[in-house]
């Protein structure tokens, strides 16, 4: 899944080096969580903090040191069964929902295992010459990634788990800065036609669903050169946007009436005025920012109301390729130290807040690319049993670990989630006069 | 939505004469059930049979005498609310799953009220001058279409009703003729490349949703040439389909277990022989027919199983298009006195089955094309807000009333449905060498 | 079940008499009502018309005709399994929230399947000599009073088939009167004791639920001397009865959050005014009318609310044992002409509405006498098995058959019940001075 | 509630000194779990054991402290909300089945919670003359008497959730006996008639559930002189127990049937072996021990498979009255240091195991006594209001502290409740020859 060229000029001591970092960042992520905010899982969605520690392990455990390591036992033979997400072929697995009943192994202990797998993994690799070692990198390589992912989820799991709390717990504090609200709504054109999509391959790791490049044809159209500010969404709230259902997907439209949807998910009124939770406390919502948290219904919603759509997931990652090659002055590439999305930088006629930020929602569904194989064995369950029932975001968000998003990068969510740290970018049309 | 050009061409009287026809053939659907058969809602997905009676002519009613009766007022004010499916503009309706617990109007009410719109229908359409027709044709065509779309959900839906009952009724009786199962499957192959997808206008009436016409790339692939036949699915079953994780989409694998999937829905195993309810009756079932009512979820397993993967709508509607210009000797278009899928005829090197018998599940996702625009007012309402959340099938059924399908027609049911009638066809990459 | 004395007494063609009145009142019950109103089962407690007549009828069939007719073969073998309620013993039976599913036999279908037992029957009794006919006498009586409930059930659930009919259909017209709401509530007071409690044998039939007759200790208490009025219940409501926890049993204030209750079951607000559904049409609430359809728990917080208490059911029993024998001249006994509880008639220093109208809520739940016993074989299957999480009722209602209701009578539903024809006579302990 | 007369011999320094001890108990008993352990909620009926050491302390915070503190101020406003469990007229309260999403307060926070509140209780006590004191005696010994409840609660409560971790954690560890089967159960004889029921009053604390004392009466009777064991239960399911449904209350029948009961709550059977769930970690099921964690339709079923009956709650009590005056060699009173039951000692003829061991089963569901008042005040929702579909239970159970028991208690849960440490025993009519 790795590309191996990129991954053979990587040394042992450069995995050691990358991997202690990545194990040091969910360390880190994880430090300001007690005991107990670790153990709790608040919705079948969300996975414990420590269970996202140790399932990350678990991970390293399976894929690499179950089939590398000599002599090798697993350090408890039940975490086999505690930690496997959803691997059917690596055996049976505890069930999802019930993960917040496990108190044990405890946080602590959970750290002695993320310690033994550690010490074991840099044995491993220390003791790989560069045969064995570009023949393992693809799948350390993915396992670096995928702890990523869950550094990510991490975030936003706990972000919900502290969000049910009458005390209003903040994971992180940090002064509240006042934002300037962005000016109007800009947008670039794009003429479309047949263009490439999914990842180039050569340098660089990407995951299966983003393969194979291929061709697409698209018609001519644009995109928004920001996201939908939460001034622009108490607009589409004023205008009885949670009321109408002329603006509403069917399913989305029943979603608002049974779970009586008036609002963004962290959203909350009291007194008359809308207050937002985040990792830095609840807030009165500021116009400035980009709505965030909104399902895939609410986002298309939006469009319809505003006269728009959702960008296709080719439509935007064709953008993303222009972009990626000449970066905008306002891009917020790769810096997460906010913990919540940024406000939109000055416009300069291209595309703003295109990675990070919130996960941008897009019209497509999660389906395989044409040519497209799940890898072979338990890996292959990774990505290709979930197409199905899930709608495509791009672009990363504010908990993206650095480095981790790419303008082939697919992330999915079923069209009712709203946990997620998403938000809407607007697309249309272009017909060229 | 209706091809103006075309439809301008028509006489008043024809317009009468088309009405009537469809009028009568959907009675002549309902003849053969009692008053207590035409009340029952066997789930939620399911209406009673008066209820499509009554709803089709409430559309008639709704679209056409609302709009341009004289001194309209309707039959029964309250039927405005029970017999609207899904138009929020028109109004408050009444709770979909609840159609079942409406006792009244009985079957002879929605007869009379049947006539007392018919009545009215006549006179408006005699009524009206070249002009005035022609602007109303287009609706008057949609409700065409609208009634036989309920002709064939009336046959799927008493055929669950029926199921259910222990005492195995018939809903029509024929003699059980025995088939010789088909040849080994063969494929047609396709070199794809950029091809037009999408109705193209002209003659000829279609949805909104086939619209607009526009280009799709294509690479290289190829069709089987017939349905999946119940003796390859029980080959499927025998190799452990239903058990073996690694063949299934996620979601399906979940309802795999959640409601126990070890067959296709209308068989039942007695004594160690597989039977098959149908709207003839219960039968051993035949290895020679299509298999049918199986969700999508299975489709694909069935179709991972065998190495190869479901078409794409625009894979499906290109070799239709194709094939509509020269169909095949086979070909089961528009003969539905069989009410159950027909067994493949002799191979000839060309697609077989692929309008009639079966719906086709494809891999693509239920989406507007590029340039889709819903149609103005509550007749917007008709396919647009349903997109989410289903797959697309393609080529019609054995309900389907004749001259409904087309190549361009777009079905689309939830993956996880399985009282439609639905089937299977391979699809396959074709690198060529 | 039924006492042998009493039984013995009846000569054939007595029985056969009664029999033919018994089986001729349940079709005129049904007699206006459609085929499509005898299919319906609006929710799971409610069976559709169709299912009470073909279950009293399979009663017939399973415990006389089986047992005791030569060359005995079942009318249809399935309807075994189809008209079975819950007699495990007999075998599996059909599920019965799905019995509105079944649209076959039709209403007249099951009406061939009545005559066929009916012929039968009187066959079999005919054929009786007087000590045969004195051994089958207990099942066949307690048949009739089987077939009696069915007749008060076929009431209490055609009345909620209709009541979802935006329609408003009516089942039994008749003028609607004024009422004068009655005085003040009065009390009649009881000393208590060591009472005699249960069925005393001798004459008459009882089920096995009212038996043994035994003493229990009462300590002094009294009666209202009627039912709680509508217009009493409106000022429970304008107090914030269902606002107001403080009077409520935990479970049936959480049976108001999660349901929504703010008034009785069949009361509906428009513009202000209160309507009730009634057998008859819907009305105007009116004040001077027992309320009707509530649960044991409103009734409960009812009574809390007004300072008082319900009674229990050997209060009720004492109380009814004196009153049987020197009725009170507004006794509503046997009267159920008015498909609707009547107003109380004159105070008179004696229990009014004692018999029929509403049946009382006590606060004693099913439990087993001291004693008790239940039958043998399937039969004992009729009371005993539901002993557990109901409350008892006594007094019978305005759908009760005449003569079907007695002192000693016990009905039971769930506290939270309230589609059953239920009121309220409140309790108190009566502090001597 | 408390007997004031019994109080107000009690010195400040009495009360202090039984303060401290009880709060210490508590703490002892949590001492063995973690922070995650003790925020763990694994279903709705179980609260975390965070919770509970917080709610007892919310308990004398919000009916002593707030009541008659000086100066009083909540030691965390959001506390109010968080921990009060079901009173209504406090305010708002935290919803039940979500105590599990609480990560904060941690179990660290609680101790510093519970640390103010002792500090406040002290000096409250210390600073109250004679006059006050006796007059809020009641309140701190109920205080009391709740915490012991609680602390009974905690350890069913932690008891499940360690059961559902495949780690197999162990609460307390202890050797593991074997025991000697009992003999064959004796059974005790009453004559019953007019006896006494409730508490006496005069000395000793009650609560207002069983006030007032009042006659009931009593046929002759029998009870079983020892729980039912182990064994037994073997016998009952290898007889069918589970499968056969004349045994079985309906609503029983339907939780085997839905939730595939087809043993005890915490027996699970490895390889033919059936293991049971302790506090002391998981054994093969010793036959000699009492059955436990059976629920009341359990219970009922093995009584109508051995041809008896449960025991009334008059009958127990009765029972048990005669029992405290002359106490059986074998009693187990107050002694939990087991945290299990324990096996019956040596046959004398008289009741064993009549208080700890488990909580036994009575047929009576849990109704007021004729002349019940709650008290006035929040505190009356202490008990009335849930005195509507449970069923009581007598006697204690190895969880209940030392001195909590008594003959006039009475415990209540659900008929299909089985987390709580609930036995059986039997008992019989006893006709008199």
């Amino acid at each position: 899944m790795a590309s191996p060229a990129a991954a053979s000029v990587d040394t042992a001591s450069d995995f050691i080096a990358r991997y202690d970092a990545l194990r040091a960042y969910t360390e880190a992520l994880a430090s300001p969580l007690s005991p107990e905010d670790q153990t709790v899982q608040s919705m079948a969605d969300v996975s414990p903090t420590k269970w996202h520690r140790a399932h990350v392990t678990w991970f390293f455990e399976t894929f690499l040191l179950a089939e590398h390591e000599q002599r090798f036992a697993p350090f408890q033979d039940k975490y086999w069964f505690l930690f496997n997400s959803y691997y059917e072929a690596v055996g049976p697995r505890y069930s999802r929902p019930l993960r917040g009943v496990i108190s044990r192994p405890g946080a602590h202990d959970v750290g002695r295992y993320r310690a033994n797998v550690d010490d074991r993994m840099r044995d491993l690799i220390a003791g790989l010459d560069e045969g064995a070692l570009s023949k393992v990198a693809p799948t350390i390589t993915l396992g670096f990634h995928h702890e990523q992912q869950h550094q990510e989820l991490l975030l936003m799991d706990i972000k919900h788990v502290l969000s049910l709390n009458p005390l209003e717990p903040v994971y992180a504090g940090r002064p509240r800065a006042t934002h300037t609200p962005p000016g109007p709504l800009g947008w670039v054109s794009y003429d479309g036609g047949l263009v490439e999509i999914g990842h180039p391959g050569g340098s660089g790791f990407c995951f299966d669903n983003e393969l194979p490049e291929h061709q697409e044809f698209l018609t001519p159209y644009r995109l928004a050169d920001r996201l939908i500010t939460n001034g622009e969404w108490l607009d589409f709230m004023a205008d009885g946007g949670y009321r109408r259902a002329e603006f509403w997907l069917s399913d989305g439209w029943g979603r608002v009436q049974s779970d009586g949807w008036a609002a963004p998910f962290y959203w909350q009124q009291v007194d008359g005025v809308w207050f937002e939770h985040t990792l830095h406390g609840t807030y009165p919502v500021d116009p400035a920012l980009p709505v965030c948290h909104v399902s895939h219904y609410e986002a298309d919603a939006y469009a319809a109301w505003a006269g728009k759509r959702l960008p296709t997931e080719a439509e935007w990652e064709h953008a993303a390729r222009l972009h990626e090659e000449t970066p905008c002055a306002a891009d917020n590439l790769g810096d997460t130290a906010a913990f919540h999305p940024r406000a939109a930088g000055e416009q300069d006629g291209r595309l703003r807040q295109l990675f990070g930020d919130c996960w941008e929602w897009t019209r497509s569904a999660y389906l395989p690319y044409p040519g497209f194989h799940a890898s072979e064995g338990a890996i292959g369950e990774y990505n290709g049993k979930f197409m199905s029932g899930q709608m495509v975001l791009r672009g990363g968000c504010a908990f993206t670990p650095p480095g981790h998003a790419r303008a082939s990068y697919r992330n999915f969510f079923p069209p009712g989630a709203r946990w997620a740290l998403s938000g809407v970018r607007l697309a249309d049309d272009n017909v060229v006069a």
